[in-house]
């Protein structure tokens, strides 16, 4: 058996879990039925060409279609490449380019991008039902004319094999691509998956749960659920291009209990459910959890664990409840907001600018840095010299600040180019905007570096106020407090205070400073 | 990294959980202090020139030294060879022969076996203190004589080099030898404590509890747990030589939540505990589990999970809660002493005799095959004769007799070559022995085939009472009833009844049908 190879796990739960449901809201549907399509599916594209090392792009929220496709294309031995289409229409172009799909399957409200995405693209298949163009394909069609055998090719197919090809959200230059094998997608999955159900508390996953993510199948393949959940044999429920009010009904509706998420949806989620109780377990992660964010949802019985780690080292750490904590304490909540312990096989260095570890002091920053069994071999794809920065020594440079505690576990302060020098030392600006947050006049908050002549670069804090009338003297007098508190330091507190009507967010839900360094003028 | 080579699991143990204890009755030791250890002795062995491919005999309880060498010996590129000091002397040499075993570390106590295994082993290291014969070595000695840095090897070890070689318990012939990779045995291993840590109820796993396994290493590692604890950075206590008054003080000191032991190890620990409730998780296995054992070990608050596998194929299924069973209800009890779901990754089919699946009756008996990704790559070591009957198409054919439920969960009735043939239709004598251990008046029985002319075979059982009066009527009339209850088949009550003062076992525990088949003059 091959053991690490995608449509592997699909033909376990076919054959163990034939009936456990997966539900869109299109309709539901079964493993095994899942699995027939997806064999049906890759008869047919394989008569059309598709192959080893075939890349077919998908652009589409997350369905069953989508789902299906995901193991349709592990049985040809082709490369998947789901489009993130909440990309800038050249970036998105960019990527289709880059990545040389051949194939692009996409639902028919994405059909204006079609001409962004340019000539290069021969063969569109169309997910909805309904007419299409000249010499393209209904997703439904070519479905009918596969058989519902698993093809030969299935076999052959080796975890070295490429699977997976995709892309950064890119707030710095071109988006950056990396292509992952089989084993690398499906090591790096399962390990979130383990980890969660290994530590008690907080986000804890188990058989029986039903999995809801809200996280696209474009970011990590939904931070691998595409993979673990049909592993575990559990039910699905996937989303489709619901809102708030929409996933609040599915949840209902389907007795979902875990689901995964970026604090931008949690916060939605939570406005959405408005006085009811919402008890559920939520994996969160993309940007740092803010506190009152934080607080409010876990008074409203959501149990949440952070992720870390990104498109470019899949799975890295996850919060856990430490040993001898009440998992129903607010402690335990504090915890499972900040402190993170490498999941399963992967160990994590915070690296000093001289290359040694920094003191476990809580206190002093680092670059985090990830030794990982996952990382994509080749580094970015076909992009040699970021891939030298990044991709060093067999390790994933991050990028990323963070701090170590005695115990081990890290706690991750700020983007390496999001914090700001100033006079030789850090300033974590994620962290001076998640103490701003809790002010109750805040309702955005993002902390960015303006050059200085003394020290280099000072903060500035850019505040959307909530609504209620609020200045700057209300806020010093805030940050004063975190620093009489020790949760800050004095050097930290931002030299100046912008007001601003909104915060623009990346595609991915994240602030974008570049834009606002840009609209103040302070470079990208 | 390499993700999946035996000693990374430690190193990332001694990185995030320095001071999680390892106990055994010697004293107490920490993850750290395990690896700097391992690393001494790596580095010792090496100048003594122990490298890529020496094969090195562990005799010896389970211990910390033993835990140690499972690393030390990973570091080398070496392959740990755990003799079963359970065999007889001659089995016993017979496998340090066929192994090729260069180096042997041993308890002082197995000393007289030295002569047994012959002259081929010229490097003896005694675990214990004291003075050791001219030319031999101590443990201590060896391991003051090392450096405590991780030697430049460890980091040439892949996951593809051969790390283990072990035998089984050989009722019939000779021992046969299974030799694994690093990424085999961890595999197998950890797909036992992710099935565990996945499926509330039982003998589930978590980070937290306390293991002490009573499964010695020589089977399989303790079953694993001599790498998926470290793995997990949990509290490790290994029981040394204590019986079960010894470890029932150990679980009480330590705070023992988990071990793993064979249905007469579970029995004695019972028995050792009186009228005390013992609040445990146990994962047994090796033996069916009685299920007069079962309902008084649960009573006493032991919560348990079957596990089926053996050396030959390592994890294959362990038991679960099925979907909306409570976990504390007699249901549970039940299933979790029977019906057993494959691990991640284990793909099971039951065949008949025609090599197609038996139906999902619950009723129809065939054999269990295993597609596992950790099977050895050889099959049998250095025997390709037997390895062609049992390793076919990169599956396992077990030997052992399964029926298949509707929901794809199966019950290992018996070893094919333990079940009894009559009129064309298998009868599992081991069924018939969990039936009637069931009576009051019964201490161990066995079943065990008599030719006959009419049917082919045709059973016996063969009673060991519990002391008070017994019959064969009282066990006709006991059999009579579960006909009636539609337990057995009529056909399959046995023809002959012969009582016994004590049944003989083998060096696993289990009943010793070969032994018994001999006394009776019933062929082997």
């Amino acid at each position: 058996m091959r053991s690490l190879v995608v449509h592997e796990i699909l033909r376990r739960a076919a054959e163990l879990f034939p009936d456990t449901e997966v539900v869109d809201p299109a309709g539901r549907t079964s493993y095994a039925e899942v699995y027939q399509n997806a064999s049906r599916l890759a008869s047919a594209l394989s008569e059309r060409g598709v192959g080893p090392g075939t890349v077919v792009g998908v652009l589409a929220v997350n369905d069953r279609r989508f789902f299906e496709l995901h193991f349709a294309l592990s049985m040809l031995g082709a490369v998947i490449h789901p489009l993130n289409f909440r990309l800038p229409p050249a970036d998105l172009a960019y990527t289709v380019e880059h990545a040389g799909d051949d194939w692009i399957f996409a639902w028919s409200g994405f059909a204006p991008l079609k001409e962004a995405l340019g000539p290069r693209v021969s063969n569109w298949v169309w997910l909805e039902e309904g007419p299409v163009p000249e010499g393209e394909l209904s997703y439904r069609e070519l479905l009918e004319s596969g058989r519902p055998e698993v093809p030969a090719t299935a076999d052959r197919v080796e975890e070295t094999d490429n699977y997976t090809l995709f892309y950064t959200t890119g707030t710095t230059g071109r988006p950056k691509g990396m292509r992952y094998r089989h084993r690398d997608i499906l090591l790096g999955s399962l390990s979130i998956l383990h980890h969660l159900a290994l530590h008690p508390g907080g986000a804890q996953a188990q058989a029986g749960d039903v999995f809801m993510p809200l996280i696209p199948f474009f970011h990590i393949h939904a931070w691998g659920t595409a993979f673990f959940v049909p592993y575990l044999g559990a039910k699905l429920v996937l989303a489709g291009r619901g809102g708030p009010e929409e996933q609040l009904a599915a949840i209902r509706r389907e007795g979902v209990t875990w689901m995964n998420m970026v604090p931008t949806q949690l916060h939605l989620l939570l406005e959405a459910a408005g006085d009811a109780s919402l008890p559920l377990k939520v994996l969160t992660g993309g940007s740092p959890l803010p506190r009152g964010l934080a607080r409010k949802a876990w008074a409203k019985g959501v149990r949440y664990s952070l992720i870390y780690g990104g498109s470019d080292q899949l799975a890295t750490a996850i919060s856990v409840v430490p040993p001898g904590v009440d998992p129903e304490s607010e402690a335990a909540a504090d915890e499972l907001a900040t402190w993170l312990l490498p999941v399963p096989f992967a160990q994590v260095q915070v690296l000093s600018e001289d290359g040694r570890p920094v003191p476990k002091d809580g206190r002093t920053l680092g670059e985090v840095v990830a030794d990982l069994p996952w990382l994509p071999p080749e580094g970015y794809y076909n992009d040699p010299e970021r891939s030298r920065r990044a991709y060093r020594q067999g390790r994933f440079f991050s990028g990323d600040l963070a701090v170590v505690r005695e115990d081990g576990r890290f706690y991750v302060a700020d983007r390496e180019k999001d914090a700001i020098k100033s006079g030789g030392e850090w300033i974590p600006s994620a962290v001076l905007e998640a103490v701003l947050s809790e002010h109750p006049g805040v309702a955005q908050v993002a902390v960015i570096a303006m050059p200085d002549e003394r020290w280099g670069e000072r903060p500035l804090a850019v505040i959307q106020p909530a609504g209620g009338a609020l200045d700057e003297a209300d806020l010093r007098a805030f940050l004063e407090q975190a620093v009489k508190d020790g949760r800050i330091a004095r050097y930290w507190l931002p030299d100046r205070y912008v007001f601003v009507e909104s915060i623009p967010l990346t595609s991915a839900g994240k602030l974008h400073k570049a834009a606002l360094r840009k609209q103040f003028g302070l470079g990208s």
